[in-house]
């Protein structure tokens, strides 16, 4: 009841243009009159060229490219709220874009609209060692902020593998290869700023490392894919780099025996800070790219962090584990140098992958299943690209259930663009039969919504009341999460009638 | 401009009755036809003796007891649905009562309605061994949990001291001793079945670890206390029995070496499983208590879990470091007597102190610092205390940066009552100023609705716009988190006028 009634009212307050346009999902491009508020605003920062706005439309994934109709550079948190404003008046969209390394879709205009880049913003606002924690603009790119951190002995240790930005990584909930120690960014990020659709400012959280005072807004916001409101700032735990670090490296007969031997470290317990799993297309691929000899079986990485003590004695119990379960080929690697070496396989695996067929663009699936049941998810989804015929490499953050197959393809090749659809679809629907869900780390945005209903069926009504509620003109990054305008499309599709 | 729209929208849906007595947040008493709709579908599970809805408006608290004016004594999810549709089309309020162990009155019947006793739901519906997780109806206690998991070797470790309802225990984002080891309710609950306010039942997360898929409605239902929904099931993460446990407990002869130990140790990066701090107020009460000859200074309990050769290494340097600040009669246990002997204090610091005012109740702070201005708000507070002539302990959960003041009281002395509300007010700011925030553990209620609006400013705004899009008639738990009818009164407090 409160769903409808909500959506109902919510259609009120659309204005005819916002209504007629948006409803379905349709354009909605910018009017003149806001480009020339926005001109005014921020001068040459407001760029309309054709290669800017291509390039802004444009993400890592296998999406179609859609440009916004103008791109904003903008430098504060202030700068972002007068964008918002203007662009509420006119129900214009607008599309957060931090680094550009969504794999879903997250950035591209699929309404028109401003692209609002946040790649200026890229300030260390503060480092509190003492409290372990900084605060970053949302422009402020991984690898920057983890250079700049290294002379205080703490880093922040979310990895999604990509050089994002901190924003575009609260927007997705990034995690990566260290999540299985470290969290992933709902456990890392304290507290953040962001500009609310109106424009209004707001922050959320504290620096305190836990509250109980009030919605968590914080955790509400991140993954929120823009749709919510635009992440300036962001406060993130650090860690102190640690005192010793151990890797290695092993392979396995089969797939199972490999998977198993995770599942095993989890249930007992051992703490590792990195376990990635490389199947033997990802082997083969990697040997290949990098002209190596490795024997082409299915592989582990495991990492552990600690004081020297405890990483051997966790290292040696891994290895007792992995022996129970055959593995040969055991590498051991204590050193940076060496610990790189063992690393760069894994690191290159979707260059490696790509190159099997030159030219080729790629798709990475991201299904994240329960411990219980990876072995199996895992060993269906080998089997299923071998009943298709499609090459596709397995790589995964094992530690915590999610894996990515790794599918290079060609747009014009109809057959195989066929191929690939209906096998994602498969792994999707194999994820969500194992209790688990179609996205551990890159989001929805465009590419998921269809399985975002699936999961969550009628707790899906509940994301769309928010969002109605928070952005009523469903200008915050439109078309992604939920299809049409969510404010005023029923679940089952049908219009909500403007009563006025 | 959103937050006022959503709500002059959402009054116009309001019925008179509703509005008219509910808007600043006047009793809205249960109607008689209401009552009997829920006779019917109850029989003898809804009761309106005095005795048992005066129970059910008392939690723990020195708050003022509003008894409902019936208890519905729920036993599945199925139920509590059938009773939300009931009371909603009366706009009758709905306050979920778990073991009414809270301590900031979220189980008060503040405007009247129907107390949801969820205690009967108390079944473990699957205990998931090599997913490491289980599922649980909201009425199973912590202790029964526990005590039904001992033989698979895996436990749950959110410990907030009380025997408290899982259900409780996420509407609260409950924490405790063990949440510098294995963090909080948001870092523990996978999956939620909750009936919102319309009767609709939704499941919010999955079995898996981790997923970026929507809005995490389980985060932002977690800490909502009950204002949004009721929880009637929870998926929740366990961990292994550890193979070895150590506890120390030492004393300081400052507060401020025992706060800078603590600090210092999170600083490094050691593991601690608990790390709570007792003021010198606090062991003498204990002494007092259990006839014990403790020295009466600060002290320290740290307890750390891992392998044998873990543990004495950590427990080696937290040793060390406890050293550099002067530690004294530092006592070590391994075995589960001696350390349950060491933790016997800790565990009876609520008592011990009560009892040093017989016939009191009592008050317990919940400020949460960050690590870095720790120590300094420790000191200042209990510098605050010994000024103001009043009597209370200080015990933390320090490694969390949260601690608490635990002050007895007697309600009819009116100069100390006076006394108590300004330390406590004064030790909220000064939390506040530190950037912290006014509970780290306990929840809002209606206890701390003042610094709700305090330390979030325009968030609140936003929250309240959830509120008013989830619960449009205000009947989930009102009264709680946010003044009056939180979907008709702006933020500056006047009242939204009705526009039809």
């Amino acid at each position: 009841m409160w769903s409808l009634a909500s959506r109902s009212s919510l259609s009120h307050r659309l204005s005819r243009r916002a209504l007629s346009t948006s409803a379905l999902g349709a354009r909605r491009t910018a009017p003149e009159a806001t480009l020339t508020a926005l001109r005014d605003l921020l001068g040459d920062r407001l760029s309309t060229a054709a290669s800017i706005c291509e390039h802004h439309g444009r993400d890592e994934s296998y999406h179609a490219v859609a440009p916004p109709d103008a791109v904003a550079f903008v430098t504060s948190t202030e700068e972002v709220s007068k964008v918002l404003k203007i662009c509420s008046a006119s129900a214009t969209p607008v599309i957060p874009f931090g680094a550009g390394s969504s794999l879903e879709g997250h950035i591209s205009a699929t309404e028109g609209g401003i692209s609002l880049d946040l790649s200026g913003m890229n300030q260390i606002v503060h480092v509190e060692p003492e409290n372990m924690s900084c605060r970053v603009q949302a422009g402020v790119t991984r690898e920057q902020l983890n250079t700049d951190l290294r002379a205080t002995g703490l880093f922040f240790p979310v990895d999604p593998g990509a050089n994002a930005s901190i924003g575009g990584m609260v927007s997705t909930n990034a995690s990566g290869t260290t999540t299985v120690r470290y969290g992933n960014m709902k456990t890392n990020v304290l507290a953040l700023t962001a500009v609310m659709a109106d424009g209004r400012i707001i922050k959320t959280g504290s620096k305190a490392r836990k509250s109980s005072a009030g919605y968590d807004l914080t955790r509400l916001l991140i993954g929120s894919e823009g749709t919510l409101g635009v992440i300036t700032e962001a406060e993130l735990r650090l860690y102190g780099i640690p005192e010793a670090e151990k890797t290695m490296v092993c392979s396995f007969n089969t797939i199972k025996d490999a998977v198993d031997t995770c599942a095993t470290v989890m249930q007992m317990g051992i703490p590792v800070a990195r376990m990635e799993l490389m199947d033997e297309n990802a082997v083969e691929a990697i040997n290949k790219y990098s002209k190596l000899h490795t024997p082409i079986r299915p592989s582990l990485v495991i990492e552990h962090h600690g004081s020297p003590t405890e990483i051997e004695e966790q290292s040696e119990i891994v290895q007792a584990i992995a022996g129970d379960f055959n593995a040969q080929d055991v590498q051991l690697a204590s050193t940076i140098d060496e610990r790189k070496k063992l690393w760069s396989g894994r690191h290159s695996a979707w260059w490696a992958t790509m190159t099997q067929m030159p030219g080729s663009r790629g798709l990475s699936t991201d299904v994240c299943v329960p411990l219980s049941k990876l072995t199996d998810v895992i060993v269906e989804t080998q089997e299923d690209l071998r009943k298709t015929e499609l090459f596709g490499t397995i790589v995964g953050h094992v530690g915590d259930g999610n894996f990515h197959v790794m599918i290079p393809f060609f747009n014009d090749d109809a057959t195989l663009m066929k191929k690939v659809r209906e096998f994602s679809n498969r792994l999707v629907l194999r994820a969500l039969a194992a209790e688990g869900t179609c996205t551990g780390e890159h989001g929805v945005g465009n590419g998921k919504m269809d399985y975002l209903q699936l999961e969550h069926g009628d707790s899906v009504d509940v994301m769309r009341a928010i969002k109605g509620a928070l952005d009523p003109l469903n200008i915050m990054n439109p078309g992604k999460l939920f299809y049409g305008n969510p404010n005023a499309i029923r679940s089952d599709g049908s219009v909500v009638e403007q009563a006025a």
